[in-house]
């Protein structure tokens, strides 16, 4: 058996960071945090803070060199400085060949279509007239998409026609450099779907139930796992999905895979991401063994644990900065209306629309369990006067 | 509704304060540490953290000023410095007068003799003559225990004649000032129980399942939840002793009852503990809300939350400091034999006896589940070759 990595070295201190700490208490892990500000979400737990740009090459390389392993919060440090960590002898997981389709949009097309994995029709486009030729071919509206740097609907938009073909270049200047457009077929989704994989250097892995989520304004706002309304042999296959492009992109740690789910059934894939992911957030509580846990063991090069579920359905539903000026009185509020509710805060201010937290119920069946967990998140928000 | 508390002091760095850091993240709540030493098992984990001694009042005071509220993973702070932090307007939970009964055992079975709660005929004996007779009266063996500074079966001792009537008194050199002598009845027990209540400052209570616990050499080793072979009355009418110990003596944050249960079914006390409990660990894995969450809901004064249990049955197996080296194989090897065991680490130096960890496994019966725990235990502690 290889030796385990002891002391791991996260670049980014976002809640994701955050309940990664809490994790690693248990298994006796040693958890290093790069953190964008002393005061950031994960900063205000961890014991071994460093201050500074991940996107400085001696920053990284100092921080790093205390670690054993080095992973992220975020998909954002640039592969340069990945490479020159690898180099100088330190394990970075997931490795940058594998981070680069969850970094790049165009990449990780490609590479899914050269595999065969079923994606919306796809196309990098140079400039409008190459956008408007898309759209002659594929119908309108067109989804566009700047291939780096897009996050929680931003980078993102959706045109109606040959008139609207010059907004994405518009905001690609905004965007950081090597972007490039991509145009993808508009899929009339019925919903979404997300499956999560964890898996370890020597190709261990586990896959989680496939997650139903609600995404407002490109935002995840909402999860129901297992998803309802699926065959076991559809949910199997999503699985087996899900688990080859782990494999055959050599992911270690978290993957998630974000689906869109078309009226008549059939699924695409919409989105990577190679790290503990909001979909996946319900698995704290409502998981043997929570991504967050085995994202670190799969790092760490230790055995992953059981995704058994701990109840029939778990509804995560997102905090979001609301009304309130402070979560605490809403917190108490929320836990006195439900003994059992699970909450996870993430010390971030409260800025509208901003994700600082997020609530997991437990229930027998899909209806009061959703009522339960929203009615707790809306309780948080302040949007309701109970 | 009170305003919670939002910062949250614990005195002690033990592996208690390291298992309250992990359910403070997700409350939003604040810890701030103060620690034995820089290396101590909470300080590792623990952001805020103040190394300094816990017997000086004004280390204390001002490790204190910063926190809403302070609390304990121990119970050895002198109780004049609680005085004075709470003279300083600074919430102690417990606070001194509840605390006094765990800190020492005469007053406690003075206490609970008062309120009529069973205990073992007890009487203080201020020399070995006394003591002779205490067992003239009640029979031999005797157990003699000081009434302050002992643990883990230390300042504990059986006392089989007259004979060995000064041995108490002579141990008595080595411990803390203000303690006496006190003679107990020999219970000649079948079993031990454990009963934890978390309880509000305004008086709002839970209360886990009964366990049954297994002490080796005085050092708890294993428990099972629920405990089998307990009638539903017999567990409310435990569950009710301990709420109303909890309420009489004025307790906020964990009270842990423990019981010893003799031959004919009847139970009497045998200690109260005012923390996170080593019987209660399996409630971070077993049970809808931890005790270290309950705990820390209840000294912030938040709402409790459920401790509804998460199987029919969770074994808790302490791993003791054992022949191996280091941790971290053991892990790996004890991870790979069984997917959905739960580890809890503790970070600390593997001196042979010494609790360095738990694991908690949860299943449908006892015996498969004692298995599989114990099995777990033995890997990581080094004793078993598989």
């Amino acid at each position: 058996m290889r030796t385990p990595a002891a002391s791991i070295g996260v670049i980014g201190g976002g809640q994701l960071a955050r309940m990664m700490h809490a994790a690693s208490i248990g298994l006796g892990l040693r958890l290093r945090l790069l953190a964008e500000g002393p005061e950031v979400s994960a900063a205000q737990v961890v014991h071994d803070v460093v201050v500074g740009d991940y996107t400085d090459p001696e920053t990284v390389a100092a921080f790093a060199s205390g670690c054993d392993v080095v992973t992220f919060d975020h998909e954002h440090v640039p592969t340069q400085i990945l490479h020159d960590l690898e180099t100088a002898g330190i394990a970075v997981r997931p490795g940058p060949e594998a981070l680069v389709h969850a970094q790049d949009k165009a990449v990780m097309r490609e590479r899914l279509g050269a595999l065969g994995v079923p994606c919306p029709a796809n196309r990098v486009v140079a400039d409008p007239a190459a956008l408007v030729a898309f759209g002659q071919e594929h119908g309108w509206p067109v989804i566009a998409k700047t291939s780096r740097g897009g996050y929680d609907g931003k980078g993102v938009w959706k045109l109606d026609g040959p008139a609207q073909a010059s907004i994405p270049f518009d905001g690609l200047e905004g965007l950081r450099s090597g972007a490039v457009v991509i145009a993808e077929e508009f899929i009339d989704f019925s919903r979404e779907l997300s499956v999560l994989v964890a898996r370890r250097p020597g190709g261990q892995a586990v896959v989680y139930p496939v997650s139903e989520t609600v995404q407002t304004d490109g935002i995840c706002t909402a999860t129901t796992t297992p998803a309802p309304g699926l065959r076991p042999d559809q949910v199997r296959d999503l699985q087996a999905m899900a688990l080859r492009i782990a494999a055959e992109l050599g992911v270690v740690g978290i993957l998630a895979v974000e689906l869109m789910q078309a009226r008549d059934g059939s699924v695409v894939v919409n989105e990577l991401a190679m790290r503990p992911h909001n979909t996946g957030h319900w698995s704290i509580d409502g998981a043997v063994t929570s991504q967050f846990e085995n994202h670190l063991r799969a790092v760490a090069d230790l055995p992953l644990g059981s995704t058994a579920t701990l109840a029939p359905v778990s509804v995560m539903v997102n905090v979001l900065g609301g009304s309130r000026a402070d979560l605490l009185g809403g917190l108490a509020g929320a836990l006195a209306a439900d003994p059992a509710l699970r909450v996870q805060l993430y010390g971030k201010d409260l800025v509208p629309g901003r994700k600082v937290g997020h609530v997991t119920a437990l229930g027998d069946e899909v209806e009061a369990t959703t009522q339960r967990a929203w009615r707790a998140a809306r309780y948080l928000m302040g949007d309701t006067d109970e």
